[in-house]
């Protein structure tokens, strides 16, 4: 076939795509009408993360280079935001399945067992080159997700907890911010000195506030500790180590700083795709979650709190992924550091050229 | 293999699925990668088509039997409405497309010549299984949209063309709506009241509005005679034949006042499901005409005003359609004679009863 | 000023709504751009709360009257359909909130202090109105939500505890549901079979299951433990007074079974309504938790963990009440009970009568 | 009173803005539930309109100053997004003015005459200050739009008419963009034949097609000979003044080629900020054009063809205006002359320096 008869059937191959669904129901010789729309609305959700996968493996491999990342950090930021844009879209087809009964989705949940989307690799392969930590997974059972796998799907899952994650790479390109080693660049301490003062604000603030009880008082004042004990962490290298020790933090102190820096100064030119990534991130996570969690309802309007189709927990697995599955919590941790922007230190002059566009210190 | 052991991916037949996208430009030896993204989402909207299509197929067989009809309504509206939710979610998948920047798409633009979405079958079974007149369809050209299929394709499309369309369907089922013979029931005169008096009291005050010019006026009061005209023909046979004969109209003079009936009457218990059966059905027309329009700014972002793939006229071509192709403008346009609440004529207590639950006359 | 005169502007008030915006950083003598944005999304969010209450407070009267229902059950059902659209406007509206930065909004905080959204009446009306529980609030420290508010506020909020609510409105007009006294109706019996046998299914299912461990298994099947006791409870009086003393229920046994029936028999033309209006509390429920959620996000990328401008707790306390505040619940949990299509017991013919058109057994 | 005791009521000046819902069913002895979401539904457009405005005005205010504008390009950006997402929300709100029902709306609305939307200053000077041209608007009748107005808003109006639009502003900001002077560029040429190959193939194409007739080919071809003519206009001086003074063009041909330029190069540092920009005035042009689309698709169901309250011509008025009032159509415009990314013209060293970092050049 020459490319001067490409039809747009053969191009998208619709004799695959529209020949895959077959209904267990009509098999079983009492055809459910409804259970089209649920292989369907699967088969979308996985041509979906096809591409996502395509999206990320992407990504991954611009950050690996060690080509000047610059040129990059555009596209990087272009296909993170297509994935966004994806999930988005993922969310809101949960909106069409809440179209079926519950009555109707019982009529042929039972001939699905023991299938469950507990088993789509390409879900597991998302999460683990996203960074998910294997040991932040929550188990169902003792068994690890893997194990619920066929074994070519297995291999896949695990090859791709092995390679690099994004999340790694993330934190070796944010080590490697070359303006946290700035001669004679005492930033952190001026910066120090205005997160101090706003904690020390917030403090007294809660020590006046006649309208709260001392029980109130105590609880807020102790979640203050633990904010300062975190924040002087950020700048103790072994009070970071310890807190990493405990799970507490996962992204190393030298990244978590480079990321800080570039929230601060996320208005100067070299910074501004940088802090678009880094929001990006934290928005993934966030759509992961919100999925999830849009999900669980899903399964429990459609099943309540009985077991899911691969005797998976069901709504109750899915409500507690969406709690705990985050990979990028370091990051947005970040916020509560951002100090005021008229209290931000001003950066040293040559700093500041380094930052900017060539364009503007040529004349 | 026995059910015991149906997984997920079998179930899913995700090793076709995920095997179908085959980039022309890596094929050509120079691999784009965003052509991965325009592959998965055409293939994504024809499974929804595949989905739509098994909605209207079911929809169309609940209308052409001669049962008792309200025992299906509630499962034609359940379904309608899952069509229109798919409808939202392709409109919003648009915003996926658009994450791809038009450089990037003109990159493998030409190796796709001449396959063009132009020729989704799918897609024109929907609007023929709705009820697209072929004569209204905008023409690219003097020849057929189905002299741009391929022999089998086109077979299916023609097919669709002629078996009994929902629209067809809808006048059949609204010509029989039984309450419009009623015994004595002269409703129509006291409607035929209410509106006329809203008709005169607007045409009052175009008359005694001082802000508008004699040009605004002579064009208003133009509107309100054309208005006069088309409400009076509901009545009238000849001039409704009349207004059928010239394309102004396409539903049956019957079937219209029976659309009229229900959407004046739609709390009546009864009433309530066909009026949301109306209301979906002008609905669906919208969203198809907005995915149409979303479709022609993308291609207009795309590619300008140059043509499309397949040698259609790209952005024009697809503006025309979304203004051009309602399929149930006659029922869309009764709006014009709906009156306020408070003049609506009562009904007589035979037929309010008629119109009720059994229920509440038991007694 | 006569009405032939009404002006867009007099209409709506515009002198006073838009002369409504006072910066405190500009009062203070350093205006931020971004304040304006914080003072109108309030306000947009203030006047969407009266239109809720508004809507509220009509079909609050409606389920008050002891006069047919039914005729209001349609009004009902449109009202909470535009509660349900501007909740999902609300949550779109954080949006908007979402394009200032921390830093910026860190500028003008402190000079808020002590206000804080935690004393917007209006929403604590919206709860109370509802039917929140004033015990199943999550307190900040050990005071009321109510020691908050200023004198006149807190009265009003009071006084919107005490009236019925929406849920006991509810509750009292599930209990009247007819058809549940109907003659020689063992309709719960046969159901109680299906249940029986959809859980039996399960329970051996899960004892089938080779794929999950002994701790996996043991916690499935004390979950369905669970089930069955709440489920038996369902039919025993005792039982179910046990499960509302320990507040593990709310609504009553009877107006439970009410909703249970609606929900089995929702295809029913009498009972197509009501399913609705309960679907749509379910869903107002879902929403204002949604709109919580994403408050608590917001509030999280805004200032971390510190505390809110109300001494409130801010994320923290707003992530709480998202899981906590459901009114609806027992409700939603009714879907552990849904049986699949094909069993669900046959009516006996005089009660379908009851339940269909007066139409249809009229000949 | 002390900003201690600043409470959320008084900040908000909830007193005012809840004080300010007067219904005229109401006032005429008759309340029509529904006109209360009739006012606050607009009070809530008001109340967007304003904080458009501001933002509006900051972002001319930023345009207007001599001093280097790339500072303020990403404040900038971040403020037109804020319009964006404000535009967004404007559209999805139309949904919750769709829940009234025809009949409900004309109960009150011979109540409004002559008030009107068409009466809104905010909204005039919105359109005013982006740079609606006062000769491209939609006249109902011969008189302009300002004079439906009350003498002070008119004068708002006119005076917006009068400053310095966005248009303008743009205008000379892109004729000022320093890289078209560049010496010895010879960068269009090399683009020109691109543009020409490009354009050439598809004319190619278009002959080589066998399935359009020859109707359609001529129009084609047409089509082509308009591309190639306001293309080569583009170089031209004498040619474009032509397209400028028949109205086919707005924007002048230098800022039109720098537009074209960041467009092609948006990938370089500088040119980043620059190219969202554009695509943004391009985005909040079509979602006036959304907005205005969606109104009259409502205005269509609430009165059909009816006239509008303020005697102006309703849906059909709102029609022609959605299709007609594009400000950036000219920026709009130039994706007919994007080339594929692989035919862009490499630029010369010196150039590429001056587009992108000082830190990436310094060493």
């Amino acid at each position: 076939m020459t490319s001067k008869k490409l039809s747009y059937s053969d191009y998208l191959q619709l004799s695959k795509i529209l020949d895959s669904q077959s209904l267990q129901s009509e098999k079983k010789g009492n055809l459910v009408h409804d259970e089209m729309l649920f292989i369907i609305i699967h088969q979308a959700y996985e041509l979906w993360f096809k591409q996502i996968l395509h999206e990320l493996d992407s990504i991954i491999d611009m950050f690996k280079g060690d080509y000047a990342q610059e040129e990059n950090t555009g596209t990087v930021v272009a296909r993170l935001g297509r994935i966004i844009e994806i999930q988005k879209l993922l969310i809101d087809q949960v909106g069409i399945l809440e179209t079926m009964t519950p009555m109707d989705f019982l009529e042929f949940r039972d001939l699905l067992t023991p299938a469950s989307g507990f088993q789509s690799v390409q879900f597991r392969q998302i999460e683990n080159k996203l960074g998910m930590d294997a040991d932040d997974r929550v188990r169902f059972g003792k068994q690890r997700y893997d194990e619920y796998l066929e074994s070519n799907d297995r291999r896949r899952a695990l090859e791709s907890e092995k390679e690099p994650s994004l999340f790694i790479l993330l934190e070796n390109w944010l080590e490697r911010t070359p303006f946290l080693q700035f001669e004679e660049f005492n930033f952190w301490e001026s910066y120090q000195e205005s997160v101090e003062k706003m904690i020390n604000d917030d403090i007294e603030r809660i020590n006046e506030n006649t309208t709260v009880d001392e029980f109130a008082r105590e609880s807020s004042l102790k979640n203050y500790d633990a904010i300062k004990n975190t924040y002087e962490a950020l700048f103790d290298e072994k009070k970071y180590q310890n807190l990493l020790n405990k799970g507490h933090r996962r992204m190393s102190q030298k990244a978590t700083l480079g990321a800080l820096f570039i929230k601060l100064y996320r208005d100067e030119p070299v910074l501004q795709m940088p802090h678009r990534l880094l929001t990006q991130l934290v928005d993934i996570d966030q759509l992961l979650t919100s999925w999830r969690y849009r999900h669980s309802l899903l399964v429990f309007r459609m099943i309540g709190v009985k077991i899911g189709t691969g005797g998976s927990a069901g709504h109750g697995y899915l409500k507690k992924t969406a709690e705990k599955h985050s990979i990028f919590r370091d990051v947005a941790n970040l916020s509560t550091y951002i100090i005021p922007r008229s209290t931000l230190p001003e950066l040293p002059k040559k700093l500041k050229k380094e930052l900017g566009f060539y364009y503007n210190y040529d004349r």
